[in-house]
């Protein structure tokens, strides 16, 4: 899985019958700094992500073994919101310190 | 899945007989600011895609999980034409704007 | 998929008996210009495609499900010959245009 | 599979519950000269790896073929903890040397 | 496939069940004028081949088609020794030259 962070969402009225109902996430890519790496990905979300947080999303076939998106085409799933990350001992990223709310 | 443009096709006579009656568009992946990343590839139509709207397609296996590519040669398909693209809360892109028709 | 072009063939006595008996063609992944994009792959010919020929290929799982390559070991597989290439509604490659014969 | 070293641990309260109870681990993937390549990776654990080990993991289905991860929505699993790896005939990592343990 | 050189070798006795038995070798993959590109993989033999010799490996599902990595965790695999590498009519590599055996 990669980190990254949820940046918007896509609106889509004609599309594949099967990806009916599905959220569909617009998500950049992060390095383990939190930085964006310039990648991006249109994720399925499977865990109710909001913008701007903080998640792992699973690739290719792994993408579709979840309740929601099983036997559906998706390629990217955002599989959880991302808590804690800690890195050589420390913590890096904590969600509580990192949103307002 | 991710975001591109439609900007051709491509014509096979000779061909692995599954891919028959399958239309194959030329796409040209696109970044969050829906300029070109320099990426592109040949994917199958499942929606209807015209020349110049932008989409989603799904790749490797995930590209097989629709009614027209089912169990089909195929690792590229187009899941969806975008209407909207929203990202930080703001609008990026309208089709309803960017088309002329 | 991907456009490629086929600049030679791999000889390979000791492998797999499962690859025996398919032809493995050294194929150059072409831009939608028609350029070398530096990648190459060894893939599996499904349709009888000869060197310098413009093609289509698909990689991963999708490259097992045609005839030929079904179960067996292959992770790209030439699927079809190019005969036209069309962008932005311009003819940029003609097959008939292109060979000589 | 891809080398790797362990650098840290993901928590992740919300998340699909197919990985439940699985431990998520930050993987940074080495070079053969054991240099960071600046990918990373979050991998479920199969083999009890802890921070700093030199590690082997699969991506992809092949992430999902071990007892732990096995239909789970997995795309990136640790498979093994490297003792020894030689290149060219000499010894370039050991790990009885390379740890104070 | 890819083209690669088998530099070496990775031991691991701690490591996924379904992996014992299993030779891993370092690989380190080859363009078509069979210079390093610069990535590398750990790759599970199927055919016995030896440090320095020029191999064709698959990656992915595609990896696991084979008697000595059905069902196992394996994302690559050695499934060719290559004798000849023929570009653009020329022979750019042959077996029997390239070895002092």
């Amino acid at each position: 899985m990669q980190l990254g962070r949820v940046v918007g969402t896509v609106v889509a009225t004609r599309k594949e019958e099967e990806l009916e109902g599905l959220r569909l996430l617009v998500v950049h890519e992060l390095s383990t700094k939190l930085k964006e790496t310039g990648k991006m990905v249109v994720a399925v979300d499977a865990v109710g992500a909001g913008t701007n947080e903080v998640v792992l999303y699973a690739s290719g076939s792994s993408a579709r073994q979840t309740r929601v998106t099983r036997d559906r085409p998706v390629d990217a799933t955002i599989m959880a919101i991302v808590d804690q990350l800690e890195l050589d001992g420390k913590v890096k990223f904590d969600k509580s310190a990192d949103s307002t709310g």
